[in-house]
């Protein structure tokens, strides 16, 4: 590490995302891409796009990617923020609402922890129950956050959980991550009405098989939103490139080609939660569009490898409580019957 | 002001972007945007970009964007960092190299204090000299930062006193940001490989008339390079999306076209010095593609006002000792005509 580093980013722990292996006889099943392609709608606005535009600045609140996310989830634009990917959304919200003493489960996104170390922000880790689902009266903290479905187990909580948790903590900010929830698990969008400290972050990285456009939001409160805005404003005012607003503005509106995929992936999710079992597998109940399985006789570790040597990708987190498990993305049906 | 704040968020004051008006009549010269459209190889890369791998995770590095300032900076790629404009560059620099009492000019991009405010940085403002030049030997402290020219006076300093401040702070990173470099005080940086401390941040959106596209990079040897590639990784892994990145690659490549339009717009410039000192303007020496200019007679203030009333946009700092200056983009001759 070089002498220069300030004292933050020498003692930081950066985030390790999944591989990104190239060459076209893969198959990637470890970072929960989406199998199918985006809208063709929203393909054909990229296509129609005037480049020459691209002069200018983008508009800086997301234009009318921010009024098509309003419109779907019937809110005003005011109630929307729109960022570089959940994790730029959620690196900001961390800035924006967190002092200290933040909830999250013990096992969940691993890039919670390193905005919290990033940010000096203090954390509490509560552990999730011994079949991994969230202890819902546990969720304490000043300020909490985290993702429904909860990754990488895959298990949603229901609505009354997720209000509960916002009733034992109505002074600070609940983030509740949404990268996953238009596979099983819905949005808790109707929620924010009724509570000021909602704030909601959702991804199209998967949903919406967008993860090469970098696109998310946040939806929440005016007053929360403006929170966010703040902290964009002291770092970066132009996060998302008119490209990417307008593309990803017509993926969002077509609801019914993102509805459909979303079956289509539930549906082989099902089938291969059923055929993991049937070869001994354990596999978690997913609401997301990937399974968290482990095997009695075979190390997860040795499974990984033993699967990218025949050059299928899937994720093993050395950590520990999941270090028996595997974390496999669900793709087209003819993806899973190779892994299988 | 929300109760849901964190303290960071409370106190901070964000920077205040210019206006961005919309219409197809108005003379935009008020954000530094080139007036020419990007390289027609850059959009003839964009036009075929297959839209559907989009549903992959775009290249975290920057891909083809990395090679290509590789290429055209004759350095490996381990000297070149990627990301989303020079403001996100800037603001992860900031966090991985400083600590406190970094020093940058009084008149400067006004963003540098936002970012030191954000993460708890103290600073200490070095008084530009009277006729606006930086004071070379004054620019001391834990971490330096400049514009190169400066912004907003359009006043470059020369490679030799660039040298001076990077040897002078030789235990601390310096970085020289050069948004405006191409319109004439040309890049440092063939010095990298003499000084392990300096760091240069570039953007397209100016030279290469991107803005609306969000790409720049930082170039500087590999150790600080990694330093850079640390925060970000704590921070948002994947900060380009793959359009931006492979369109902005193809422009970067394309430097004869980049040099013409720089050509075209310095003589604008010289042009328009000129007309402007005719009319009773002091106009301060420019080597960016804007000039920073007052009158005797007339207030800033008002200039502003009554330009923008007819169609005309430019940028006035409602700041002490830049109270009596109008910052005006160099537009096509045809707009600075109807400036004059």
């Amino acid at each position: 590490m070089t002498q220069y580093l300030s004292r933050r980013a020498a003692t930081i722990t950066p985030y390790v995302a999944g591989e990104q292996p190239a060459g076209s006889d893969i198959i990637k099943l470890n970072t929960n891409e989406n199998p199918y392609p985006p809208s063709p709608k929203a393909l054909c606005v990229l296509q129609a796009f005037a480049g020459e535009r691209l002069r200018l600045y983008p508009r800086p609140d997301g234009g009318s990617l921010r009024s098509a996310a309003a419109k779907v989830y019937g809110l005003s634009e005011d109630h929307i923020f729109c960022g570089n990917g959940s994790d730029e959304v959620l690196g900001l919200a961390f800035q924006a609402f967190f002092d200290g003493d933040v909830a999250f489960p013990d096992i969940t996104y691993s890039f919670y922890p390193v905005w919290a170390e990033l940010y000096g922000i203090s954390y509490k880790l509560v552990p999730l129950n011994a079949d991994f689902t969230i202890p819902v009266d546990d969720m304490r903290g000043n300020g909490v956050v985290f993702a429904n479905p909860n990754a990488p187990t895959g298990i949603a909580l229901g609505r009354s959980d997720i209000e509960r948790i916002l009733q034992n903590n109505s002074d600070h900010v609940v983030i509740v991550d949404e990268a996953y929830a238009s596979f099983g698990a819905g949005t808790v969008a109707p929620l924010i009405p009724q509570y000021p400290n909602l704030l909601i972050v959702s991804t199209m990285s998967k949903s919406h098989a967008l993860a090469g456009l970098r696109v998310a939001f946040a939806i929440g409160q005016p007053h929360l939103i403006e929170g966010l805005m703040r902290i964009k404003d002291s770092f970066n005012s132009y996060p998302l490139d008119m490209v990417a607003q307008e593309t990803a503005a017509a993926a969002l509106l077509d609801e019914p080609y993102c509805a459909a995929m979303s079956e289509k992936i539930i549906a082989t999710r099902e089938n291969t939660i059923k055929r993991l079992a049937d070869i001994g597998f354990r596999v978690l109940p997913s609401s997301a569009n990937f399974v968290f399985a482990s095997h009695p006789q075979a190390s997860a570790a040795a499974l990984k490898e033993y699967l990218a040597d025949n050059g299928i990708y899937v994720r093993h987190f050395n950590k520990p409580r999941i270090y028996d498990y595997l974390r496999i993305t669900i793709g087209t049906d003819a993806q899973m019957d190779k892994l299988i």
